[in-house]
């Protein structure tokens, strides 16, 4: 694959903080190694639109502090078809490119896999959303910084709940997946957290609760993961009122506040660390392949299995959640 | 009234940063007056209780930085009865209780009034309600912070707007007054800020957008305060989408992040500014009225005129709103 | 001066946060007045050179959040000049430029009067810098946010100070004026203040530590003005160490950090305000003078007064500084 | 060793942030296997003199998001004394303590090691410092908090070196380690990293800088480890200013902001696991040995490893480095 000339990068599903770091890593390495690199606009969107312009080591200034994504994201219906990406393929040729860098989730990896099995095309991808729901890497560029960002918010919660001796739940983000809402319990000092992976009903959420009372907390906070089986916190706060009707209940839905802000030192440094590689594999040959972090070396995952399993949340996390809201 | 001798504080109604200021100031200037301080817990409702605790200089160490109340706060019901009044006024003059510092909004104020016309004891008020929506004070304690914690929101919200081109409503607390609305509005670049104070009709609204759109704004932010006359945000994005089908409309409710939170410079200061004056004026023989900063000096407004009145939005502040959102 | 069609916008002196809020505004409300409008880059020093590029509303989008300057600044030795002064009026005659907005210090509106009164040129200033230290407007813009982010360091130094019973001298920006460290003083609970306005011993700071040893104070921190009379915050650490060795001292100077960060609400608000009323100022036909807010109104000083006198510490935040330090 | 009753808890060494999170898991673990818990305070110095108090689990409310310690830190010279450890064991003794959890650093481990030797007391260490320079762990409390308080400053200024187009010596923490330096390096996108574990001369640095230039880098960063061979920041700036004259340096110490800080959720989460550890471990009969996490899994290491070893970093992290800075 010495073969490789030129590189273009783009980012695509839902806009994760650390992207623009992971960027600027794609740009300067390549560069470093006498390549070309272009960034494409709107992921598979623009790609298929042909929505791509040279970058610099100078394009790449001043970004690596910022959320969002200079490159822009979008979810591609056309790439699902085949025409589509036929037409991304022909983009990429008429723009002389010979390998991909996609920074994204799992839906971004599917399509590239499709993608590289039809047209056999250089293609390596870097994990960038805040769910932290992939194989293949411990944590995803984006999920250390959503991390900060909700418990912040939840210690800005806390200081009104204990003004107010009151019941707050607060609903996170994580799609199908509890990794933000158990990290971020354990960390906020959560009395409960509810996630799809763990059922708790609301009755022993309410006999949780009712210990809690006897124990003389004066506030509590509730975590409820948006994907999860017990339904949104709006439902859940109104069910608990109906069996628990001594307490003053609160919503919050934190909402998309968890995926802006600047990043994190870990996920700036995660970003970096997957920016440079996924270009050195890339001319070393590698591809159809996600680059993840794995007990803190870098190591490549066939997007195959990247996209078929499931990572599970550590179940000492939960163990200690519930040790420590005694 | 140089015959006080002990003075109490209390919080009262809805925290807000800078409470625990104003709470530190009022104990260490009746301290270094030569006067005992008392602290009353959950309001009203903990002075009728007899939920009252001496406070000393060393009480209130590090409580300066940190959000909430330490003295909690409540509502309470049984202040609104002359029964309730009268176990107060007994509570007070159980304890050695003098004269009484309240620290909180117009509800707070309102029994207070009562309180004084009832049982002539010297009674003053500082604002401390996030809302900013009293006479007699330029700002209130906990508005600045409050703008602080929404704009650091949105900067969040505008990321992942401007990575997706998306159009998001940001729904922003101050009951039935919008100057966090429109303060928030100007600081944090929105397109349109909808206000109680003013009508912007749904057709106005889509007409904005579509003008932003003409000019090639590729992402939106609308600030809607949470108690504006054309629906809370949520059936605002509704409407403006059954107009404008071609945005994409995302929705945040800010909720209670927007009470919590490490108290500005310049909340910290206005409290520990009104904290001393209500004890000096209350040395003074002042009561019956409230301490607010006007033009940036000390000014006592009779609670029967800060009750009474609404503070305006300057329309200045919306002018400047309409020209920078080109 | 109805004949105004194209005004130009630079930056000067010390960066100071909201600075690129207030291009924002001079820009759009250029704009808005169907003006014409461009940026001149690192102030005088750009406009000799002429750096000079036409600026559009799109141009500023994404800046008000930003510390710093896109238009950069510098101090320039050749505006000092009459030949390049001379050079600087050329460039503005060859560009088109019929009016000038300056966003700046006093050292920057001392040059633009000069210039005024050599080239008759409609040029107005907005006061921006970090130090507060202007006449003709109660605050600059960027001070409130190097305030709080002054207070938001000092707060994690009472961690540490307070973990080990420390003494900390921390030093703050504010050249030969103690705004800074005074409003910082207050909000951050320092024992002491030391400012260039106001003469404090040696052996009077010592006297009140050792009060405040008596008081059973575990931790202190004294904010020390650069510009002060005692000399810097090392210099006075070591001396008061002689005098009080029981004390374990530490030093922290808290440098350029003071100049950056997002700008904060009230900073965003000021410069939107002061940019709009810049422009419209000169449209109006007034020049030769800055805008600032005066009780939150608009009002316009000429430079030749702006730069002649000094603002002063209000004596109010000194004295209740004092009383709750105890 | 299932007679262990009571479980003492105190920190030691420099305060980090997360140290009030593991003293609450250390706290709630206790009570949660139904031991009794007392606090030490002031470390091994408040253990000689006896200032130790019984700690529940309300005790340990509203500190997990708290910078600093609760039981204060002190360096000991008694406890380095055979009559001082014999005070300590002594004190233990008559408190009826059992066993002892103590949260700091290398200097802490090896007090703890001797005193083991001596009096065959289980005692388990927990690594907290923002240093990092310990074996045994990946991570040790404390460091990602301070990471991101570096790179927040250095965020800052790199908005004034960009306006003036500057370059910035930035001195951090570290003591004799380079971890802070590289990391935050890496995260703040640095020139140039100067640290312990590898020489970079003064020449190589102005080399590299002439380099930047030539690429039309507008500004610089440079970040100093405190303990580095080439001297401290002042000086390092002082040499490169004579051999590259035409740079306008400025020197930025960080300084103990570096200690401070509510946790970030990495070192929350980090503390409350190892809290846990700290005391079941303890029950299973472990001691002499300190805690960490390795791969994301809870492990013990000995204590006269944990002092004999230095943990190396990671060369992939200075490659990058070097790679990024182009």
């Amino acid at each position: 694959m010495g073969s490789i000339r030129k590189i273009a990068v783009f980012t695509s599903g839902g806009d994760a903080p650390g992207m623009n770091a992971a960027v600027r890593a794609v740009v300067r390495t390549a560069i470093f190694n006498d390549l070309q690199v272009a960034g494409i606009y709107r992921g598979f969107e623009g790609l298929i639109e042909g929505d791509i312009e040279p970058l610099s080591a100078r394009s790449v200034n001043h970004i690596l502090q910022r959320g969002g994504t200079i490159l822009k994201s979008a979810r591609s219906k056309d790439f699902k078809t085949k025409a589509g990406r036929a037409k991304a393929f022909e983009k990429l040729k008429s723009n002389g490119i010979d390998a991909l860098v996609g920074i994204g989730g799992d839906g971004t990896f599917a399509g590239a896999h499709v993608f590289n099995k039809e047209f056999d095309f250089p293609f390596i991808g870097i994990p960038g959303t805040i769910d932290n729901d992939l194989v293949g890497t411990d944590f995803t560029i984006g999920f250390d910084t959503a991390l900060n960002t909700v418990i912040d918010a939840v210690d800005k919660i806390r200081d009104t709940a204990a003004s107010h001796n009151r019941l707050f739940f607060v609903e996170v983000m994580g799609r199908d997946a509890g990794f933000i809402a158990a990290h971020a319990g354990v960390a906020s000092g959560a009395l409960a957290v509810l996630i799809p992976e763990r059922n708790m009903s609301i009755a022993d959420l309410v006999e949780r609760l009712s210990e809690a009372r006897r124990h003389n907390k004066t506030s509590s906070i509730v975590i409820v993961a948006e994907g999860g089986k017990s339904g949104n916190a709006t439902e859940i706060a109104t069910k608990v009122n109906e069996l628990a009707p001594y307490y003053e209940t609160k919503v919050t839905i934190l909402g998309h506040i968890q995926r802006g802000g600047s990043p994190s030192c870990f996920d700036r440094n995660l970003a970096s660390r997957l920016g440079v590689a996924s270009v050195e594999k890339l001319i070393q040959g590698e591809r159809d392949c996600m680059v993840g972090m794995i007990n803190q070396k870098v190591v490549s995952t066939p997007f195959a299995e990247a996209i078929s399993d499931k990572l599970t949340i550590d179940p000492e996390l939960l163990r200690i959640a519930d040790i420590l809201s005694i």
